[in-house]
């Protein structure tokens, strides 16, 4: 039952998610680099810095916060094996229906509007930089969250950015 | 990286949804009489064995699985520690601004329609019958993802009548 | 096709939403009081005033802005009966499986996470205040869109309310 | 209020979808290829057939026919010039930070899930096709609305084809 008493403690959150990212080798100036690249037709003349600022601003909500914990601890859980069977072997498999990794995703993205969703749409199809190498990445770690939340943040940034220039 | 030979293990999920829904002391038949409750002014003569049907009718739908599942194991691994702080902790303490139980339990009711959302919203509020129990129970065991889960999927199912007897 | 040079008329949308509002003889401060008893048990000793305040915090932003005013123009069209059948019908008879009203509400509340959400999901389904009388009212207006839209803005601001309390 | 006794109008509902897509020269069959050409890496196998008797049964669900009779309406005022301002202006330059565009057509793709929404996203900003068309379009109609609908009934039957082909 909700605990009322409870203060959210966004500073260790943040630290966390920071820590899960860089697990993963990704820094919030990569995920700016993923959206400049997004935003390059529209916004050529924006600063790599400003897109930065943005993505630490993002970062700090904790919504965001929130579903990016979860999915990189279910990214790691399974990787550990520590899930129980079949959502073991669904999530290994970054089995297509899954659906659970968009979802989050989708939860982060929404936040910022449609142009967020669009946005977010997008990325995951079109799978740019880091995230290619994500999901493509060999090895013994399971990779199905961290792309899809790359692209949200990196979608979240752009809708952003697209509001602030409107 | 989406494996696309992995065939989804529907019978499977369908298996440890229901092992993690009656580790909880709960079964289909709990989330009918929700539903039948909240349609009670639309629908009084609908009997409960078909709003039985409906409910795993839902049950068996590979999105509304998936999110059952690892919401359920989240419940499970905080339950046993087994997540980085400070997630544990929020998770723990149900903190009201967390958010992602609410928005596991949002991406079952959005495939229902904005019926099953509204419905959702609702009975997350007022905490009908069982919720209320899960929510409310008191010892070792987390309760954070279970009581979203079963409003969602009540919701679903109500959604699906109030379609049908449209 | 979309016009780059087109700039977003911030002031002008907000002057048809207040007069839009007013048209219903709502002002934000109507709206103020739905959420100060949303929140009642939760934020007792917050004033009205700061309740009004975020509300026109709200009413202000773009996607509410844009959300509010397509609904109340199709509430005005619909009054006037210059929709296409079977369109006007299902609107005039606020039929229960319509949805886009809901959708439209869902658009807003989505904005400011799931707190929004599960808030406007409650007051849709128990329509507090001038929401009841708007959804009751006789007489040839149409409100079909009305009701779903104070509900999902007071929604909103409570959702901001929990966050800055949290 | 919602009127009970009001029996939701299947057939004039789909007729006319039916009409307002044939005025801009669009037919089930014209969404059906630009969804086999989205699955064309997944499913080149399935005839477009297939592809077209989903297509007609996506066009047939209450929640997508009323999303899109709304959409396109709100087209054909804007065209009239018969909405008020600043919502005009809007409608006509599709404004990028408009949001209802795709708000709609989000409604129709949740429905489907996750691989609704993101396919949604994906065409949004690819324009593929007949959409790319409407977009680019010359002339005195508006076609703010009709190529995210399109695009999100697209989607759609892409999401089923993906869920039935798992």
């Amino acid at each position: 039952m909700n605990n009322a008493s409870f203060k959210y403690p966004d500073q260790a959150a943040y630290e966390l998610v920071t820590a899960q990212l860089a697990a993963k080798n990704i820094t919030y100036k990569d995920i700016a680099v993923i959206t400049k690249e997004l935003q390059k037709q529209y916004l050529p003349d924006v600063p790599l810095s400003e897109f930065e600022a943005e993505t630490q601003d993002v970062l700090h909500k904790r919504e965001v916060m929130n579903n990016v914990m979860v999915a990189l601890e279910l990214d790691r859980l399974a990787t550990a094996h520590e899930l129980k069977e079949p959502l073991e072997s669904i999530i290994c498999n970054d089995a297509g229906v899954f659906g659970v990794d968009e979802g989050l995703a989708l939860n982060i993205a929404n936040i910022y509007g449609t142009i967020g969703v669009t946005n977010y749409g997008y990325v995951d199809k079109v799978k740019e930089g880091i995230i290619k190498r994500l999901d493509e990445e060999k090895g013994d770690e399971v990779n199905t969250f961290i792309d899809d939340i790359i692209g949200a943040i990196a979608a979240a940034v752009a809708a952003k950015m697209a509001h602030k220039y409107a």
